[in-house]
């Protein structure tokens, strides 16, 4: 099961539209800068950046099950994979590795070699407290969200900041129970 | 020769490193969406999203030349050609139809019927005079601005203004001289 996991992620990503990686890169790029001007305050842009992602992430997660097969996945664990192989590969063509679980199997991370959000990119020192990424930690979130599991996402290492990879901390917080659209108790 | 371009276009699209598209359309309708709460005037949002494209395209510019092997095109009517056959399609996946020139050859019409900017999109009343595609218009200006033309770009047709096709009249203003690094008279 696990090694078709890549390939999957490969061909969903040769069949759908895709636009040109800088062109995304440098419109992400003109965002965030404007952000910056607009807010003025590094720690609200990363939190306004975590809500656009979160924002997207809802909506991105109907695609993904669309185009992807993925069916509910059994455990955390295949969630984290399916991320890592499938997710970040049909939405931004790259893949990441899944290590450090903790021993309950509720938080993971996530690490990226590449990524495309940040080529050109330098952070001067008055934005060193700036998570760039931030969109890409709160699409994950809302996508999650949606299948019912309620995630804290945070950074633990960035290559803007200096460090050899990009390295997300996924910790789940709780599963939401299924609603249904209609209860019987309503 | 002409035949060539498109063929161009899409080997060149095909080479190239790639975003999904859903993902660059949701996190450009984040940003307006955003510049909207933050600038509130649809013409200032007007303005920013144009200066942001032109930002963009004076850095695509770049990869354009470098992807493309485009060299420099003799007339304005080529630049139109690789516009819309090969520009169009490696950057946003899509290509455009070139129309309506004046007796001068100096404007003409790009015309596209499909745009992954807009996928999703609906205007409500109160941002009817929103061009949403400004960051277009924006790119292309500045990225011909880089190869010494200087040009005006307006939108004409806008489907989320209700129109069958998206217009933009792309008119040259003037031709800069080229600017060599060393000049004698310096």
């Amino acid at each position: 099961m696990a090694p078709l996991v890549p390939k999957s992620g490969d061909a969903i990503f040769a069949s759908i539209d895709r636009v040109n990686a800088e062109l995304f890169t440098l419109t992400y790029g003109a965002m965030v800068r404007q952000l910056l001007t607009d807010l003025e305050e590094v720690d609200v842009v990363n939190k306004q950046l975590d809500q656009m992602g979160y924002n997207i992430g809802v909506r991105l997660i109907d695609e993904f099950l669309a185009k992807s097969n993925v069916s509910r996945c059994v455990d955390f664990k295949e969630t984290a994979d399916v991320i890592a192989k499938v997710g970040l590969k049909m939405f931004l063509g790259v893949t990441a590795s899944v290590s450090n679980w903790d021993p309950e199997g509720s938080s993971f991370s996530l690490v990226l070699d590449d990524n495309p959000l940040v080529d050109f990119v330098e952070l001067p020192d008055t934005f060193q407290g700036l998570h760039y990424c931030n969109i890409l930690s709160g699409v994950i979130r809302g996508a999650l969200e949606m299948v019912s599991m309620k995630t804290e996402i945070t950074w633990i290492r960035d290559m803007l900041h200096g460090d050899d990879a990009y390295e997300l901390r996924v910790k789940l917080l709780k599963q939401i129970p299924e609603e249904y659209p209609y209860k019987d108790d309503e």
